[in-house]
């Protein structure tokens, strides 16, 4: 089954807002083993809508829509939807109560209730409503060819987009999805992606099921070797040979083999040896210490972190000397090794980690360029000292040292006993 | 002018990497007034790269593509551009120079090349190569139909493709561009995006220049008016009476005209009054103070921030009492206020934020549902407590607080003398 995805919305085609949604329903159509061919935005504009969808609809099997669907003059998908496969909007009664009622939930009159609101209440004659459980707009799925083919509606706002999804597409996609693609994650570390490539490039050429492909994330590279199987043990048995001549290649450069975000993995580490974690940061500002709680349950092990941003701040909350500071400078191994003993000084913390360094644009010097970042790790009493070199802009360089730390500790936590 | 973006990489139809190029291409040219009518992703694949490029070739004027520039087999930009616009891949002499010098600074040896690193080296024939500042894949400009149209081939990793923006494309288009989009912004809240345009709906069907467009952000409604005229004095004066009639019809709503990011506005609020601020965070975990920290410059007033995620860190660093977090628990009024009481104890900075909240998935209860948070603010003495009730996931709890939290402290300092 061959998918494409179409957002619609001027918001995005003046760069307002970024695409998420493109990612996740890709993410999703993945686990399914559909194949997504386009990502494809367009404006508010019904003309070129209209022939993008009619596009679509003769090149891919499943076409999934977010956003138009709203109460505004700007929202016209559903228009759309309705001229380019002949079927009419009809108002459905369901609809229009369960808007009321959400309009109640607000504590507005059903008076208050504008005319263009309830546009959201009709359809295009044969869909399936889907209940929008986090907004007003629901969505729809229309099935044409005889149920071969079909067109999903979904709302524009991420958080309405995927709550919609889970409470109903999920169990349509495992429906109609005979085979589901899987596929084992290798991470690499201390390898490019064009060396990694080249290495296993006679695999890669000669490849048919399974596929390997090689990405370049920040600090990065990773090995993707998938199949479509109809359950997962076919799958580990078709991967396994594959894997196994990947890692006998680049089995050094290895440093795992889950397919999790890294925050998760250390996460779990620190819980199975009961370990408690805690922050000081400087040029992170607060970014590192919200990578721990980005995850469900953070607070199991994640104690507290501070943002010592000033040096003041640095002296008296973890107790870097003066001396230090004026010796060494605030970005320096020395200040990056005071902060994480002064950290776990404070709370005794059994994992306590430490970040410092130039984020820029300014402050950069020949000696500590832009970019330069410091990071101290003291893991149940041993130190250990990272320098990065962060090429870019300052989210940048605040983003991939947060990686980088926590790529390092996932290293130290697996060898510690 | 009208212009499609056009990016390459299975890696972003895989859902694997969100698709940020997109957005800030799109932000670019609308800036030199062009119209982006397509955002359009597809994946690895030469027939239907090729395809979707000939029709793009014919409906815009500028296409501008991103990936697809590196050394590997799936890197297959140029040769697509090559065989849709009839101009041989011809290898540059002066980019074979450059990534020279490019791996050398990296270390290594002429030798340790390898041959598909040469491939960064060709291009169509006719094209003006960009040099790449940040990594080691060029770019191009092709100008066809005698410099009628354009397709343009940038790196696909962000940080790469924004400096070579920056470095080539801004003199590119300013040359090109008669007329650029002038815009203004007005900020509203405490009305729904729905309710905001009807009361403008005799505006917004009549429009021609300029233009009225409303955007529903989290916890934002915002209007930008537009216009496309030859420089600032003429658009200042062509926006005047329609920026005039929305203030009249919404003025009570509207909290801020500047069309910049409210951590900015703030910061610059808080640099007008010699002010410095702190923060102490529960369930944002450190995002609030990254919120500051984002602008540059922001250390001339983030002093220092605490995220006492733990009960007991909430007592030993802001000396929030047991008996309040017994009595109300961690998540209250009591407790936020406490906070940001101990807060100011600590540092005395002038401005002291805290947040605690239930940001879920787990802790909820009837009366402490998911997503209730409190924020205190204690500026220059004066203590004011905020409650949110937000709907969503972990993710978009904490970061609509953020946002919510920022908002009232930019209303908050407006009015402080």
């Amino acid at each position: 089954m061959d998918a494409a995805i179409l957002n619609v919305g001027t918001e995005l085609l003046m760069g307002e807002i970024v695409n998420t949604n493109a990612a996740y329903l890709s993410e999703q159509m993945k686990k399914f083993g559909i194949n997504v061919y386009y990502q494809i935005v367009v404006g508010d504009n019904h003309k070129r809508l209209q022939s993008v969808l009619s596009v679509l609809s003769e090149k891919v099997d499943v076409i999934i829509m977010t956003g138009g669907l709203g109460p505004t003059k700007d929202d016209m998908t559903k228009e759309a939807v309705s001229s380019v496969f002949k079927r009419d909007l009809k108002q459905n009664p369901e609809a229009v109560k369960q808007m009321e009622n959400i309009m109640k939930r607000y504590g507005r009159s059903i008076d208050e209730i504008t005319k263009n609101n309830y546009r959201q209440t009709f359809f295009p004659e044969g869909s399936r409503i889907l209940k929008n459980d986090m907004g007003s707009a629901p969505g729809f799925i229309l099935e044409t060819d005889e149920g071969k083919k079909a067109v999903i509606c979904l709302p524009g706002p991420p958080f309405e987009m995927k709550a919609m999804f889970n409470a109903h597409l999920n169990d349509y996609f495992s429906s109609k999805s005979e085979v589901c693609i899987h596929s084992r994650v290798l991470r690499l570390s201390g390898i490019g992606e064009s060396k990694a490539e080249t290495e296993l490039m006679d695999l890669i050429e000669s490849q048919e099921d399974p596929t390997i492909a090689t990405y370049a994330k920040p600090g990065d590279v990773t090995i993707r070797v998938a199949t479509k199987q109809r359950n997962r043990e076919s799958a580990e048995k078709a991967l396994e040979p594959t894997i196994r001549e990947i890692k006998r290649r680049l089995g050094q450069y290895i440093y795992s083999e889950e397919d999790r975000e890294l925050n998760e993995m250390v996460i779990d580490l620190l819980k199975e040896k009961n370990w408690k974690v805690s922050t000081v940061e400087s040029c992170t500002g607060g970014l590192l210490a919200s990578n721990f709680v980005d995850v469900p349950g953070a607070s199991d092990v994640f104690e507290e972190g501070f943002i010592t941003y000033s040096n003041a701040s640095k002296e008296k909350r973890v107790n870097v000397g003066k001396k230090i500071l004026n010796e060494f400078g605030a970005v320096s191994t020395q200040t990056a090794e005071a902060m994480a003993r002064g950290l776990y000084e404070k709370g005794k913390s059994d994992v306590c980690i430490s970040v410092t360094g130039v984020a820029g644009p300014e402050g950069g010097t020949v000696e500590k360029p832009v970019g330069l970042v410091y990071a101290a790790f003291l893991v149940n009493g041993k130190l250990e000292i990272e320098t990065y070199n962060v090429r870019g802009d300052r989210q940048r360089i605040r983003s991939y040292s947060v990686r980088n730390i926590m790529k390092k500790l996932y290293q130290i936590l697996k060898k510690v006993d």
